[in-house]
């Protein structure tokens, strides 16, 4: 942790975080309220600021401001832009809630339940137009290619997490393809823009980029594992992923190593989906036999410190050690 | 109709515009095949490929093509934005299937009965994403507002339509909202793009966009209109759209004239959905009763006059006057 933190060391680096960033926060939220409007179809905001208002963290906004911020930027462009990629997120999280018929997002009822699922999907469609037409504004063609390709990594690896599903021939690589899809794309592209927009070195561009990469990555795992160790501070049940025959880090090392029998186990529970009482504690048994939750959190942290390590380059700066703390807290929850 | 259509004049003005863009529509399958790709999820082209591979009749790729021939461009560019047109196109059919819990498109069983919702979903998120990326590509920011645009203009226009459904109140005025959306944006989107990308003079880029916004009202107005009319050509099911309690303007019409006890009848048959044997035939009665076919129709060959119109300032070219003839065509159906 960073030394320089007086009366606010006992803040999380995201509260941190979001105080230097303020202004420029508010500033988002006011775009968001602006560009969420629809002339026509009351509809479309009354969707949106049902997810919009229910919170979330503004964790990928905040990455895209706090980039321009770290480079120096001075124009009025990162506010679009944070706007951009927070729309492109909850338009993910409306399609997503379809595609999972998850009940639940943020402690509250999803769209698809309060409305329909006809709802979730053409106000999702309206979110991503209106991130395009938002990413346009700044006129730079290398942030639209940079949006542009992050949305369809996005696509393409929530296609891929739904045929990998429930095929326990899922390998590591495959994972690690859909986690750089459903999470990493969009962190990094959130970071690299701020440092385009900002006309910041080629290298300080590549490190932003790598830095919101391997901390999408970082939160993935973390995300994934909590799934089966708990959290006080999630309110996630533990094993939901299983139940829902989720094949994550932890399961996909298991497999991996398991014996004709353990195979039998997860080729009943996850290919099949017959689970019976105790399956879950018999999996978890699996799971600590071969120490698997303990070798992904030792690839979090492995990925968290190469977030941090990519930062090295960039100048000193306030942001630069908040986005380091920022590293470390997310994997905090599991350490 | 015109005079120098010689030994072509058998042929349909949809067909005689594909003979002369051979070569561009030629290009534009290509790239379709090439973007559609997924080097990861290979679901993505199999559920693309059952949609694009239907055929259909790629209507707006060519008004694309047309308009760019039209207004003499000589670029490699107007292959691209056929492309993203026909990606967009294609996304929304995928949405729309899933919205209208659809069995049937084009003839064949639809990819979300094939498949499955979440993959025309996400496949649909994924063509969107690609048509972001394809419209990058030639650089210019003015194309990329106007598609974007358009995208956000469809949404609407489809969120609209879910709200305004079955609601007897539903003007004539958000029946054009709905279908300036769900089509007339795509077709004008097309064709001004054409006439962009070719530094057409400004009147030109108008002239162009008129006639697709134009072509496309009166194209969506025929197809509800033959909803309640039949006919050979198109192998649909009289009575669809009065089953799935859709308010098109025929019905708009009558509703607007009805006495009570005909108010009475649409608010048990289209807002309460109670429908019995014999309400069709009800429904008919009332729309001929009020001539409410006949003045839609009204309504419909107006639309392709104003199209024609359009184009009137536009240079002598073969494509105009092929142009002119596919709006006399689209009106032909109900003439």
């Amino acid at each position: 942790m960073r030394e320089n933190m007086s009366d606010q060391s006992s803040q999380k680096p995201h509260d941190r975080l979001a105080a230097v960033l303020k202004d420029d926060l508010d500033a988002v939220s006011i775009m968001i309220s602006e560009r969420m409007a629809s002339e026509h179809a009351p509809r479309i905001p009354q969707v949106t600021a049902h997810l919009v208002e229910a919170g979330g963290k503004r964790l990928r906004p905040m990455l895209t401001l706090a980039a321009a911020k770290l480079c120096g930027y001075t124009g009025p462009y990162h506010i679009h832009l944070a706007t951009t990629v927070e729309f492109i997120h909850t338009a993910t999280l409306l399609h997503d809630d379809v595609v999972d018929e998850s009940a639940q997002r943020r402690g509250r009822p999803t769209a698809n339940l309060l409305w329909d699922n006809q709802s979730s999907v053409l106000v999702g469609d309206y979110l991503f137009a209106r991130s395009f037409q938002l990413m346009t504004e700044p006129g730079s063609m290398r942030v639209m290619k940079i949006l542009s390709n992050a949305a369809a990594t996005i696509a393409e690896g929530e296609v891929l997490q739904l045929t990998a599903a429930q095929n326990l021939a899922t390998t590591e690589a495959v994972y690690f393809q859909v986690v750089r899809g459903k999470t990493a794309a969009l962190f990094s592209a959130a970071t690299e823009v701020g440092g385009v927009i900002s006309d910041a070195p080629e290298d300080h561009v590549k490190a932003l980029f790598d830095y919101g990469d391997a901390l999408g990555i970082a939160f993935q795992i973390v995300d994934d594992l909590l799934d089966y160790q708990g959290s006080d501070a999630t309110g996630k049940n533990i094993g939901d992923d299983f139940r829902e025959r989720k094949l994550t880090l932890p399961v996909i090392k298991a497999v991996a190593l398991a014996d004709a029998e353990e195979h039998a186990f997860w080729v009943r529970t996850i290919e099949k989906g017959k689970q019976v009482d105790g399956d879950l504690e018999h999996a978890l048994a699996l799971l600590n036999k071969h120490g698997t939750l303990d070798t992904t959190k030792a690839d979090a942290l492995m990925w968290a410190d190469t977030a941090k390590a990519a930062l090295a380059i960039l100048p000193d700066h306030e942001i630069k050690g908040l986005l380091v703390d920022l590293a470390d807290y997310v994997v905090a929850r599991i350490s």
